[in-house]
């Protein structure tokens, strides 16, 4: 899990939205598996950032994205209309995964961070599949990524 | 995390749901986000059978109940219309957190295993309070759980 | 729009839910768009009463199921926890469409009214194609329907 | 119902967004609920455009805003990661009620317009209550509407 204090300054790549009605429960606070769906937003920019919209840029019929793990850790609150900015950056590269993190940001404040494990595989067998050449040559390109994956 | 091997004989609480189209995405499967959703539903109930509805039943003024962390592992995938049980049980109960395990299951089949950490604080100062007693030995007589919280 | 003080002796079908966290909004009452969603769910719970479970009993690859109007009207409001009944039925039955209406009822009351027109189509051409002739002599056979559609 | 023909030219305001994941089904194509959110979302801009954001600007304790109608039309299918500008103008302006139109757009195409039906009210007995002063003030200098309402 990403240490909060040190998740600032450590995002190369962001993505802004503002926290919508249906997100926020009945504490008045975004839902627990909401950010989730921040996670989620921010790796589909991050990828575009780079040149690979999902599906078409890297997904084929014999490989496609899942996901194998996901966790968060939840440091304060973020609010109806409070505006969030959703680091995301790849914290490792494997033959066929990588892990992202994710930070949710409101001015200085760090409110969640969250870790993500994707893996590329076949559809239909499941079994693993590289991570496509493209996508990791530009990943490698974007940012100092740990090869120990 | 829990061993998606074990989890099978090991929830005494299990609540039934089907998959919704609402949360089938895509790639036709249960959108990963999704799973956390079915946790809290399988926490409130767990309670519930418990006898301690939320919120009347353990929230106050000063004493409300917030998630810290929140982790969650998949090893096989949801589908529209699939039936699931969602286990559920208090794995360790501290003096003001609680943590739970919770399993998706299809059939046979574990398809996740999730683990969520529950804080019991003061809404507005946000410092921490004393799981309610009641509720605790609700849980105590209820099933085994690790003192070592 | 059904007529609210008529649709609680009016549906044949009904399926019952538990109102869940995730639908709850800040004001404490369920979000007015997750109405569609268990408008959604009935449809299904219905048309599987019938032994039509979709996709399986009446999709093929030349003709799907799609929404073209949907409207809600609101009298009360459902609550976290709340036990509803969502009533179902098929109103009108047109060549490529059919109409449904719902009622959200929670006890005696209903609490909202709606109603949703489907059309059979090609999902690629978009041209409209007759309601599936098992479909149809189901849904005739379940309840009386307006011939006029 | 508005009338999709007429409705690229007329709305003065418009908020854009892009089409998330989780908001695409099965089908491939954003779920018709998910229209209602759009709306929401460009009500809530809306009114901020005009310098009002809920709750603080116009809700009171006594005085909350609620939605007793809504309805959509569907003339095509929003996808995913499509970018698209939803529309949204106050048609009517009653004593204690407002109505709203709002069309979702994608390029030149209207893919679905819908409507809704707001009101004033006190939460606690239901009673309507005047639409602030100062809100329709901001409306009325913002667009020509409807006074028959």
């Amino acid at each position: 899990m990403p240490d909060p204090s040190r998740t600032d300054s450590e995002f190369r790549f962001s993505h802004d939205l503002r926290v919508r009605w249906t997100e926020v429960d009945l504490q008045g606070v975004v839902f627990f598996g909401s950010y989730y769906s921040y996670f989620d937003i921010a790796q589909a920019e991050y990828f575009r950032a780079l040149g690979f919209t999902y599906p078409d840029a890297f997904v084929t019929p014999d490989c496609d994205f899942f996901i194998r793990k996901s966790g968060c850790e939840y440091f304060g609150s973020a609010r109806y209309d409070d505006e969030l900015a959703i680091g995301a950056r790849v914290t490792r590269l494997g033959r066929s995964s990588l892990t992202m993190a994710f930070a949710v940001r409101r001015g200085g404040d760090t409110l969640a961070a969250g870790e993500i494990v994707y893996v590329f595989a076949n559809p239909a067998s499941r079994s693993t599949r590289p991570v496509p050449e493209g996508l990791r040559a530009a990943i490698i390109a974007y940012e100092p990524v740990d090869p120990n994956a």
